[in-house]
């Protein structure tokens, strides 16, 4: 963790934002697999890691901004610990360790929120995101499980976004750390494939890089021949000669900042015609959108800038038609690339996901569209110095998505049905890379990783 | 998946056993990590995989046993998951696979339960593991969260029991798989590990062969130096010349079945003889217990047994003394080897866990231990034919449990204390294996691991 001050600031910066009442951030439990004790590798809320920066599970932390205390709620260790994980660290040293002096049992929260409620303290939480929590609230809130997710507080949710938005200079670091991992397991997986591999034995090796790092991987590695499809995760299905591999991973580091990258490359040692033409085409959308990085533009005006390069390729080899503003108006476009142009990064993939993107991506000013494709895109916001963020253009080539526009001749006077006939099997193109807002521009995460076609040759 | 048959055929027999109402078997939902989307790798619930066999989050299965119906509950894949997680086969084919005709949206089962239980027939269900479960248990039956668990139906938790203990050719089959992998993890981990290393370096061997052969980690792997703390998983502690290496790990198949293995190996190229001698005894425990695996025999004299063998040699090298029943009957060995000798394996490493072990490993004329270490013996109850089990005994040098014994002075007429300074260090050793419980006796999964000193020392 970082030094117990980052913590006891990041609680101060809070608690005046908040203002009053007694604010609730629960850290995680251990989550269940296949019975109770067999659980999934631990992953601390990424708010409650962001301001009490403990990572074991089990923890509350407690900010009583009316009192001015804190108090971190939690159960020693038992005497089989010894015999089953080891001696723990006493509660009083864990707290000591983020700056909190005052501990309590678990068991006594529940009065707590019981007395502060009697004496009309509010209590604000945070919208969750595991059942386990959503039990817990609804028991101390006395609110029907369904009910507690609407009672999360707004003012909360939106300092603690105000702040995790802004990466400080050890955060920064943390995430370059994290990069420099992603970008060896993309390194690993475009060394390693070869045809008559399954998508699964490229896939180890991006856990093998990770884990071996000290790492684990921040999401579902995406590793498949079928890029088309956008969150298609590796399964044992084979690479055969003249496909594209699509591998979307991340590494996590120990202190669960992410890095998240994608490069496509080609199971052949090189690239075909048609999927250079392609490739070009995406790789000119990703520059473009770069150059448009800075301060106080909107992420979502780079988006539709990135749409029209898109728009303007596809023209250019016969798959579009017609006006390119006006087709990415109407959302064209979205038959090939039906999502958005990148996200928020930081202790979680796409940052703070769980606090609402209306808060994360979008102001009171900058409602997220409806529209089909603009629907996807996670922040439309302008940037601000700070954000970290990825910028992820591709083009996808999905034959049911295709059936069923030309089925309806949706967009005729944008799309060369006809023409898209010729891509069915073609599969998907991605391009991501990890940027830094600084005051004046961007700054690229991670050591050099190819992404032009003869970089992304030269790995294989 | 088995083919259909196989599955109608395990809930024609469920049928017979329960005899009449509802049941339900819950499959499981995706869990989330950090934020709803971001989710662990799906593991589908054991008992309704082996009922049912689809391995597809979102599904319940009804057998309405007075009826005479099976249904299948889920959702239809939405027009977003085309473009997200390509098209999904539909739920009528979906249910067809394990033999069902009858599907419904999961909106339908709350209406379906409510009108069931409005004409008395009574709803049976398995002790949940997961809050979600929990939840929705709550919200169908109108109890209250905390006292769901207690509502599960004895008589189909005893059902399910009877009929997992026993595997099937086809199972044993998929078993026998998953101890290969397993096998090939350990060979992996022994080949790859160096004094300088990480403990999580080495455990990175096991993922990237998990994964490369299409299965997974079973459990969180327990890779450490520190082998006296049980449930120790890999950190970052750094591998030291004269250590030695405690290995537990075991894949998981693409069918869900479990290999469980323990080798404990020295970080040097060899034992030294301190460690050899420790080894010895754990090698001999191993094979005397081995040798008393057959049907009618109670597992719990196999571990009593085993543990007599233990407190043998822990005598001959002085670290014990006294008689050696009593010293086991008054469980003076749990100093060394404070847990059980094995489990039940299959579907779930402990297999069946989360039904219960006084369901799985014991009976209602053999209860459980409450004494320190035969408490942790998850299998008592005589074996037969088609059990899978674990033999897996150990040493253990537990300094914080040294010291709080010697303190109290505790079996001060078993154990030297003075001279078990000299094991402080030491760590623990552990050999594990997975049998198959045969007519005659038993059978040993896999192919062959060694697992004697030289054997051991070769493959460093």
């Amino acid at each position: 963790m970082f030094h117990k001050d980052t913590y006891k600031q990041r609680r101060a910066q809070l608690k005046r934002q908040v203002g009053s009442g007694l604010i609730l951030l629960l850290g995680n439990e251990e989550s269940s697999m296949n019975y109770k004790d067999n659980w999934y590798p631990f992953r601390q809320d990424s708010s409650f890691l962001y301001f009490f920066g403990l990572d074991q599970p089990g923890l509350v932390g407690v900010i009583n901004v009316d009192k001015d205390t804190e108090t971190i709620y939690g159960n020693e260790a038992t005497v089989d610990d010894i015999v089953w994980t080891g001696v723990q660290e006493p509660l009083k040293e864990l707290a000591a360790r983020t700056g909190v002096s005052e501990t309590k049992p678990l068991a006594a929260l529940a009065t707590d929120i019981k007395n502060a409620r009697s004496r009309n303290q509010p209590i604000h939480f945070l919208p969750p995101y595991r059942p386990e929590h959503q039990l817990r609230l609804s028991f101390w809130l006395d609110v029907p499980p369904h009910a507690v997710k609407e009672n999360a507080y707004v003012p909360l949710i939106k300092a603690v976004v105000a702040q995790r938005s802004i990466k400080s200079s050890e955060e920064v670091a943390e995430i370059e750390k994290a990069v420099n991992i992603s970008v060896d397991m993309q390194l690993a997986a475009a060394g390693f494939a070869a045809a008559g591999m399954a998508e699964a034995e490229v896939a180890s090796q991006l856990y093998e890089t990770a884990i071996r790092a000290g790492g684990r991987l921040a999401f579902p590695a995406i590793l498949t021949v079928n890029g088309q499809i956008l969150h298609n995760h590796y399964t044992d299905t084979v690479l055969r000669e003249g496909q594209m591999v699509l591998c979307d991973c991340g590494a996590e580091t120990a202190m669960h900042y992410g890095g998240d990258l994608t490069r496509t490359f080609p199971v052949n040692r090189q690239f075909s015609d048609q999927q250079k033409e392609i490739y070009e085409i995406v790789l000119h959308a990703y520059t473009s959108a770069v150059a448009m990085l800075k301060p106080d533009v909107l992420y979502k005006d780079i988006h539709l800038g990135a749409c029209e390069k898109l728009v303007e390729g596809l023209q250019q080899i016969g798959l579009m038609k017609g006006d390119i503003q006006e087709a990415v108006a109407q959302g064209a476009h979205a038959q090939f690339f039906p999502c958005g142009l990148g996200h928020m990064m930081g202790l979680d993939t796409h940052d703070m996901e769980n606090l609402g993107e209306e808060y994360v991506g979008y102001t009171e000013n900058l409602r997220k569209s409806t529209q089909f494709g603009l629907k996807s895109l996670r922040l439309g916001r302008a940037l601000e110095a700070g954000f970290v963020l990825t910028v992820e253009p591709g083009l996808y080539f999905n034959p049911d998505l295709m059936d069923l526009w030309s089925g309806e001749k949706k967009f005729a006077e944008f799309i060369n049905y006809h023409k898209l006939e010729a891509f069915r099997d073609f599969g998907g193109i991605r391009i991501e890379e990890d940027f830094l807002i600084t005051p004046t521009g961007s700054r690229l995460f991670g050591k050099p990783l190819p992404k032009t076609v003869e970089g992304i040759e030269a790995l294989r």
